[in-house]
């Protein structure tokens, strides 16, 4: 990678422990000479009218010029009358589909040592519609929406994924036999798309046996591409399976290209400033964002420091059941550059 | 127990391997002199206009008439114009709760040894509502339903079971941070519940958090109470953490006491007739239809029996890794009676 014109990326490095882990982030990048410029902006203290939310029109607007971003996270502000951040982002940003990768880490020791998935979830429409209303006393309906266009935007980026990166199988995760409309329909548009893959192979899997095959056997699992709120719980389930959130990626893709990069565990407010928390699921959301820009050399050189240092064993944060400090496992990641 | 009456009771022994598994129970129940008299019934091979399904109208009044009954696997027929036997069941016995025992079984290893919980699941509303429609071409809708009615019901169903199983806490799993007013319903439902019963403790977890932990640390739950979507994958889950849907019983409880216990496995058609099926789910299914009848001493000796031919190992059906036909398996439990 030769010098040149360094890219401009949307740093939010968010509430409780965000800033610990993003300052992780931004020496590991400095380290490994990556050409990106990081322009932070933080949760603002006010709602900003524009976006309904504590979420700045200004910081909406950065990721927009943009382009990429990443994002540490975020404890939504307790009271009425505005959006939650997470969802404020999803929908002004139009991040349409969420991608999780999620594989085993060699040297920490789960119950599961053969997991090597990725979960695609559809991330704007479904049982996040937010419409919801009471019918009468005591009767309350909510309205799930699945629309042609937003499953096959979801599909097409699912397949383009798996061709991508060399994976040979999607699976099509749904309730269709309940939800035959709703579910049918997405299940069609990803039928669709599979016909113009046909080097992939494309199954389908009701949820439930979906569940029961994922914790009795994740390696049957390839490609999942899925409505939001199966994309919801798989994907939270997918991470319990090699140790948790703390220690897996994500990634937004929007419409026009956009990619915004988050750790999707929380702020943990109560170690917040004490130097112990784990940078990981940050840093490897970083790595995947250098993956969505093409850094592919970068991404590998970082994600190979990440995944020694955690093999290695010696420095492991509190949550991992060591005692490192967050500057301590970053250093040794650095050396590991 | 002394000998009185016996009670009767229905039998579906459904499709598939059904009869077989059927038999099995049959034996077990007449070596442990279970006082109960079976009447059998099968699924039709037409439409039964009286409860719009292959299920007959004279099966449904069985189990209205003796309040308690006993189902195999049934595989819907294929084709239109009628409704899903298992929903059908449900609807016309108004099968408010689903509750399914999930435990480590000794001996048979997976990768949890440590599971010993109970799945409780809303069963008649929801996402199973079955109304869904195009809202226009390219945009479909369902509606989840979530009624104060049906969810003070399930709740008060779980918190009764819990005290009267010596359990200690109930878990509420919901997605209200998305669906409040209809996942708020039904929290606020359990808590009202709750209130009634301060010796148990009461907690909320959400859906996608719940599944992480299950597969991390699934110790830390013991009765849990959801909504019927959530139910339905959940209790699949479970189910996986200790070898699948051909070990775990199920018990569906209705109005007015009547209670249908069932194994959720499918009917295997590949093997059926072929003396090679576990009865297992069904066996345990059966036992928990005798404690619904406080028939305890009876259900003990069975349970015992079975765990004790599954922990041996030598008798175990090919889903289990072993080569045992149906009735040497059946035989080995007889002998343990
Ligand atoms: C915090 C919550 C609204 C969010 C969701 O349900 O999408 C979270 O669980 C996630 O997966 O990002
Ligand atoms: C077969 C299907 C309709 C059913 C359900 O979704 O309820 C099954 O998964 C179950 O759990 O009994």
């Amino acid at each position: 990678s030769s010098p040149s014109t360094p890219i401009r990326a949307t740093l939010f490095p968010g509430d409780g422990i965000g800033p610990e882990i993003a300052e992780s982030v931004k020496q590991v990048f400095q380290l490994a000479e990556v050409p990106i410029e990081w322009e932070e902006h933080y949760v603002g203290d006010q709602i900003d009218p524009r976006t309904q939310s504590f979420l700045t029109w200004e910081s909406l607007e950065s990721v927009r010029r943009n382009g990429v971003g990443l994002k540490g996270p975020m404890a939504t502000p307790i009271g009425k009358g505005h959006r939650s951040l997470n969802l404020t982002l999803r929908k002004e940003l139009n991040l349409f589909a969420n991608v999780r990768p999620c594989y085993s880490l060699p040297g920490y020791k789960t119950r599961y040592d053969d997991v090597n998935l990725i979960t695609i979830r559809e991330n704007t429409e479904g049982e996040y519609s937010g419409l919801e209303h009471q019918v009468v006393r005591g009767v309350v309906e909510s309205l799930k929406i699945i629309t042609r266009q937003a499953s096959l935007r979801v599909a097409e980026y699912a397949f383009h994924y798996a061709k991508a990166h060399g994976r040979e199988r999607v699976s099509a995760i749904h309730k269709a036999n309940i939800m035959q409309k709703t579910d049918g329909l997405f299940l069609k548009c990803c039928r669709e798309v599979a016909e113009k893959y046909p080097e992939i192979v494309y199954e389908e899997v009701v949820i439930d046996n979906c569940c029961m095959m994922l914790v009795k056997n994740p390696a049957l699992f390839d490609v999942l591409v899925m409505p939001n709120l199966y994309g919801d719980i798989i994907s939270d389930l997918c991470a319990g399976l090699i140790g948790g959130l703390g220690l897996t990626p994500s990634l937004n893709i929007g419409e026009g290209g956009i990619a915004l990069a988050e750790a999707v565990h929380g702020s943990a407010p109560d170690i917040a400033g004490k130097n112990m928390a784990n940078p990981t699921a940050l840093l490897l959301s970083a790595v995947s964002m250098l993956r969505h820009l093409e850094l592919h050399d970068k991404a590998d050189r970082i994600q190979n420091a990440i995944l020694k240092t955690i093999a290695e064993g010696k420095y492991r944060t509190g949550d991992l059941g060591g005692s490192a400090s967050t500057t301590d496992f970053t250093k040794a990641i650095c050396g590991h550059l």
